[in-house]
């Protein structure tokens, strides 16, 4: 059998139908053989195109019932987090990085709980500002576990970000990462030459490996700052 | 063959040798045939790991060259952009919407450059307010270009919110997403019941559908929002 019709080719006639009203939210779409049938094509290209109609939130598949439209489509997008160095330099402007404070300190009850450390845990505390075309652009305050990343204690921060240095160090790990609005403290506002107040994204993220908490970082943008995605 | 090595199986494996440092950042992975081999599983098997590598931002594929790890891993994150509705439901909470005003006008010309609408085109421009357990939790001020989506002008919104309303008009289209931080301005701080100035998360979205401009929405949450996504 010449198989010609790609999985590309199926899932845009599948998602015309589901948008001409054919299929409409809800309904029960036909079986992957009898789909395979009706296109000319191997099932595991059938396969294919359902794999993606159901990561895209368009279809659902329950056990037994079948694969069906999604009464409310699922909306997902995928936010790359780039390196602040990578995100500046693909804005076309120079990136500079300067270590503001960096100290070893037992964890603070607000860390403690949030990561799940013990009392008296040991972390590196680093305070750091990455810069675009020479103005404050991501303020970094940055706690690592000493006792899970205890070589960071012998690390040189003064001209290597910690991020970069932990993407390094561990190319992969369990992210919780979270996005709100805050108002710059004293401290923030000085560093960012901004206004006590003023409204700052930021960027909370935790970061776990085999169970262990490595790192905690917040990071704020200068004011004005957009975090992009496509759908 | 018998093949009982799963793809998850083959990708945990892959990841501790890269963590473990036998195939540190930069260098080339054996190819597919020789993993498979190894592994003793099907070539498939092993593809289906190496995509989700791929996706993963572990590895990257050069033509030619092979596969490599990256030697800065790409860190994504999924992020569910759930209805509103559905959003305060998951959270325990009792759901509530309220219509603020609804008129049609012109597009204004901040609007035309970002959707790239023609001189007049007509709008729908709904402001609505979505509550949690009686509470202000979502503002959101939505424009629908008539001229894409005339149906929008007959349907009722004073019960059914836009957002809900254009999920079961169009199951899908090209978005584009974007976060930051803004200070409350009088409306928003009194619909929100905040003061004037405060530091709201804000979500400003743009969708098209074919290449043409369907809607714009700016939402913005009341104090202290955090939208959470897990890698």
């Amino acid at each position: 059998m010449c198989t010609t019709t790609s999985f590309r080719v199926i899932k845009a006639d599948i998602l015309r139908r589901i948008s001409g009203g054919e299929w409409p939210p809800g309904s029960l779409l036909p079986n992957e053989l009898a789909l395979a049938r009706e296109f000319g094509a191997a099932r595991a290209t059938v396969s294919r195109a359902m794999r993606e109609l159901v990561d895209d939130g368009i279809v659902e598949r329950k056990r037994k019932a079948g694969t069906r439209v999604r009464p409310v489509p699922l909306r997902q997008v995928r936010l790359d987090i780039p390196l602040v160095r990578v995100e500046v330099e693909a804005q076309g402007s120079s990136y500079r990085y300067a270590l503001v404070s960096s100290e070893t300190v037992p964890a603070p009850n607000w860390l403690r709980a949030r990561l799940d450390l013990r009392q008296g845990a040991e972390m590196l505390h680093l305070v750091c500002l990455h810069l675009s075309d020479g103005h404050p652009y991501q303020l970094e305050d940055r706690w690592i576990n000493l006792g899970a990343v205890p070589q960071a204690e012998q690390a040189d921060f003064s001209t290597l970000g910690p991020s970069e240095w932990l993407s390094r160090q561990m190319p992969f790990s369990d992210i919780e990462i979270s996005f709100s609005a805050s108002a710059a403290e004293a401290e923030q506002a000085r560093q960012l030459s901004c206004a006590v107040g003023d409204p700052l994204f930021r960027i909370e993220r935790q970061t776990f490996w085999e169970g262990r908490p490595i790192t905690f970082v917040r990071m704020v943008y200068r004011c004005g700052h957009r975090l992009i995605a496509r759908y």
